[in-house]
């Protein structure tokens, strides 16, 4: 009787409706057009579609290979030690928590922080946009005993202003009030263009929940995008908060995985709850050691992605028919607005086969390109990156 | 740290805040005032506060010994025989559904029906004012893996429309969209002033929910009242639900319980259910006695009380300070707007002191009483009450 | 697919099986004899298979006036006030415990003790003889997050040492030791003919219990019985346990119910998660009153039933045909083995007919017939009932 | 209060208490020794301590290069698609199920099998020395409503009558009886030294549990291993259970990883519950490409290996001072007592620097060392190995 549709997952990496990243993708539009030179290895790539770098297995290979050489990987045996330990307390230090776990996922990271954050109280506030409220199988409401409550439905975040009139509404107007006991936090928003939530705005909420004794999670699946486009270092986030879950694969190059950081007395039950839940793997040093490899020098990298991007979108902007428009509290995130004369959809496989530059196509809701930028634009050149832009916009003219 | 706060119940069921109502309440405002009669039998009481009778001990006692000396009482075993299992009978006659089970509360049969009915599906639609999504402590998301979504925030209905809606955006926008398969429905509602809920868009939401294979719950714990106003009758609302809870206590008498109508495939396993809920009792009697007495003329005393109502509300209307103001979709529960020069303390003092008469005290958001009706009014003479409120309104001028 | 097999709970109450408790059945085997005089009176029978009293309607109504004209009752709304805040005023005081908690059932008063004593603890050590663990439909492992452990197969109480095995075995041998923290005991023990529980082990169970921080709840659901018949008082075994349960309806004369004893810290979150399971009922007032008239006198009733008991049973000895066999660390129960020439059925019958005294038929394991004593017993003079038994064989003889 | 006790999972999979595994160790015992030439690449050794490969990074890395040179691995998105959709087809092939899901753990394959063939009943059937029973956390009691009912303690089987008589006993003897609705099984029984479970008694289960409409797991982690042993093909195991879950890295050398296969009705609404669990991980290629390379000729290596020791153990029982003995109903693991005047700790560590062996040390319980036979076995020729024990007995020599 019920049927559950499982949705296309990719839709939200962004890597769906991209019809040429098949390679088999016929593209006869293109007939009689000869790339300038053979463009083949997936490593040259530019991604604007994606906030980190998706490795295909080859490249995936080669790179552990190298990390391998320069520093060899230990196995782990259910997340306990060897590489992933070192992962761990990397994690340890740059939050600045006591205790930190691994979890197969951010899905998992997230509910067990709530519900054991949470502990009898029967309500979690959150933002309506949020991973956790629409995006978690109604994870909370099913295994977790959790009432989720959304605040700011369509934005990005919520003042404590709306917090504190939510809580009243559900605390004063029940008949048996049980205080939620919970609040959870995601920045930047992926939702909502990967906006930001105000950190001063933060701020005011980490202090009352702290003098109100609410405890405050953060779903920071992206947290280092969020440090690097507000200034604000990811150990500072860190301190708002009782648990920060952060994500292995979203720029960190694993295939999956998650970790949380947290208090001891939160972080410690945890690991019966993982293996009850199923989440106990065997091993993990293949995620480990990449997540590793990269999270030393993520803060660098996205700086000069910021940077370089802050050189690349004016010259973008200088081609007629581009427009590359920024985001009020927005991140790595940016819309283009494309000409009337230009067809994208030959715009997009110009970039792919003679540039190697992955590039979306216009959303449903207003027809803008959602334009992601991540370390693989340290790949190329911005001059080259623009020629290449300038040369696809003039081939996908109507 | 959870600190559980419960609220004044009775706050709910309109019996606090009057002080007279305590024998002991000392009332010197009324010193030198003689009442025409002793007055002093709760059993000659008309009260404007409830739905219905809510019987003292003594004459609960008294009732109880005459309904068994007309017709012996036998008791049950664990509400599977004796006059429980009459009564029960008598439910799945009104009601025209197959089975039928006792538990000992509506909040029990609600959850109970939503979490059945719901199988493995995540979401129930509820109405935001309804007694499941609020007055039932997250009973839903905390036990019975439910996440209600709430429609019409504030309001007594949904229309179907906005039930498509709601199911559309959840459906179609999360990432793994598990389909609510049930919608639950309560009227009157009584964080709606006992507003019923309009059977044209009943009519509506019943089809709909059959061809779309979602299930229907009521939430009847006042149906007979529904019945009584909008001249559907309780047979006719029950065919276009599923599963319909009816209450023993709001006007049936007895001193809790309340009974669950379905599908024999939907109610056999809720007595396993109801077992480890803790819901299984050892005998139930008292109540099933008299809840089956005042379930055979329930609908001819609250068609009586209407009519009643009808001729009583001109009289009480033509007293210069009082106002009774009807509700667009009400049932038994109007407003009275009083008159500036009138000492509202002091007229409900006098109601209940001089005539027996229960009348409530102006409530917060908009300073108008609330003025029930029910099985009490048909003990008293139209006139009688009228001259009461009367006098009652002269003494009470300031 | 699934079928819930309801079994008789009757059966198990004892009640069953004695075709003459029911008024229509035929008792054609006894036409032509006579009974000295007419025997109707419920309220004169002397029963034989129940621990307590087991009100018909007409004595229940009867005995509530009684206790009302003697002491008015007062309504409770929710078990919060009136006369059940005298009831559960009077458990707090016999047991010296903080905190006291109403719910329907002993099955909740169970679970819930052993789900909040055991907090994220997953397993719970019990008799496997226990109500909890044979008697609540797997509402443990299906609603409260525990494996029940079980201990003693068949038999009435385990050792400490039986329990320290059972804890090593499991904390040391399996994967993820996830320590059991709570202990059940319950005594006396229905599943062994009311056996109680050895007190001396009790001691040393609960000593062990409170150093290694395993919480002991006790399910006291006949807590009386055991203390008249070991001479320890309700208070003494109350002190070795963190929570108590006890029954208003096995010898207090409520029509269900329980009450559950413990810290404050332990009994207050159960107010929600009585709610949330559907335990929450309007008004209370008919068991509270009848359970706080019984629990006055209880301890003194007993004592007399014990009494004449042991006045009683040499008498009944002396008949031959009929043997009181004692059982070892028996309560309240005994066996009686007939003699091979009388007819039970004939026997039990001419008790009910003439004599108005309720008595059991052979059980199936050793055909020797189930002897409870309980308050009825004082309703009749020793001499009287010996010489009904006398009669009774004489006429059973075959 | 609860202290969660993680245990030494190493220990389970056989890895553990041997100390020169460790690079570190000092081996001063054998100073002065030298081994006839270097040995040094793991993907040389011979381990009889396990039941496959478990590749170290390096030996990892280079697999899955030659994996994707020989055919290129494709990328997964949430285990739907690529390689892992190759993988999962392959399962379905060989077990002859309708529909195959990917997990990230057996736990979670084991709970989610018996949880959504359970449906409502409360019980399952499973060995007392299963992985289930004693190796999942209670996680069947804690998250997936289900009470486990224990057969044949300590043993690696249980029969039919076993099963029929516990069933028979808490379905009568039970105040509520709630059928159990599902049995487990697994075989080999690591806890009973991978002992088979009899094949004649698991058809008589599977039709008992077919007319009874008892649903049948399988817990086939090693499944590829009892067929080997047996002769009873994967694919008529699998026709005897309504699922069965196979292990992607106990022989088939991912770093971890399940699958689950069974009917479609059964399977599909797992995907959403995987999800909620927190098992939904984003792409899985390393593991699934590695399954699949090796599930393609297990059982051809597994048949090598059994005929391989068939020839080897007379040779290593020439040896004085070595007795392999065999296991009743045993698979690939036997047991080496050892003559008294052999040291086993030189003997082990002879082995290992010597000759590239892994050799257990003597077991609590009877002093006896596992040996167990895997693929590695079939690196080195019998001769060299006869030879290196002959060598390492010899040098171990008191």
């Amino acid at each position: 009787m019920t049927s559950f549709k499982r949705r296309d997952f990719l839709k939200w990496s962004g890597l769906s409706a991209l019809p040429w990243l098949a390679g088999t993708t016929p593209l006869t539009a293109f007939a009689g057009t000869t790339p300038a030179k053979p463009v083949s290895k997936d490593s040259d790539a530019v991604y604007f579609i994606n906030d980190g770098i998706f490795y295909k297995p080859a490249d995936f290979l080669d790179k552990l290979q190298a990390i391998h050489a320069a520093n060899p990987i230990e196995r782990d045996a259910y997340a306990a030690d060897g590489t992933m330990a070192r992962l761990l307390q990397h994690f340890r230090e740059i939050t600045g928590k006591e205790a930190v776990i691994y979890m197969p996922t951010g899905t998992l990271a997230n509910q067990l922080a709530i519900h054991v954050l949470g502990g009898s109280g029967t309500k979690a506030f959150v933002q309506e946009t949020s991973h956790v409220y629409r995006d978690e199988g109604d994870a909370a409401q099913t295994l977790y005993n959790k009432r989720l409550v959304p605040l700011a439905p369509g934005r990005h975040y919520f003042s404590l202003e709306e917090l504190k009139t939510s809580i009243a509404y559900h605390e004063q107007g029940e008949a048996f009030a049980v205080p939620g006991t919970v609040v959870s936090v995601e920045t930047p928003v992926r939702r909502c263009d990967n906006r930001v939530f105000p950190v001063e705005e933060l701020k005011k909420i980490s202090d009352y929940c702290r003098k109100a004794g609410y405890k405050l999670h953060l779903d920071g699946a992206r947290l280092h995008i969020a440090a690097a486009f507000t200034g604000i270092p990811v150990a500072q986030y860190a301190q708002y908060f009782d648990t920060v879950y952060m994500c292995l694969y979203k720029y960190l190059g694993a295939t999956g995985g998650a970790v949380l950081c947290g208090d001891k007395a939160v972080i410690e039950p945890m690991h019966h709850l993982v293996k009850i839940h199923g989440g106990g793997i065997f091993t993990n040093w293949p995620g480990a050691a990449m997540a590793l490899h990269h999270l030393q020098d993520i803060d660098t990298v996205l700086q000069q992605v910021k940077e370089k991007a802050a050189g690349l979108f004016p010259m973008l902007n200088n081609i007629t028919g581009l427009e590359v428009q920024h985001l009020e509290s927005g991140s790595n995130m940016s819309l283009v607005k494309v000409g009337a004369g230009i067809d994208t959809v030959k715009l997009g496989a110009r970039l792919r086969k003679a540039h190697n530059i992955v590039f979306g196509q216009p959303r449903e809701e207003d027809g803008r390109i959602i334009l992601k930028i991540n370390a693989t634009l340290l790949r190329r050149d911005n001059k080259q990156i623009a020629a290449a832009f300038k040369d696809a916009v003039g081939f996908a003219k109507t």
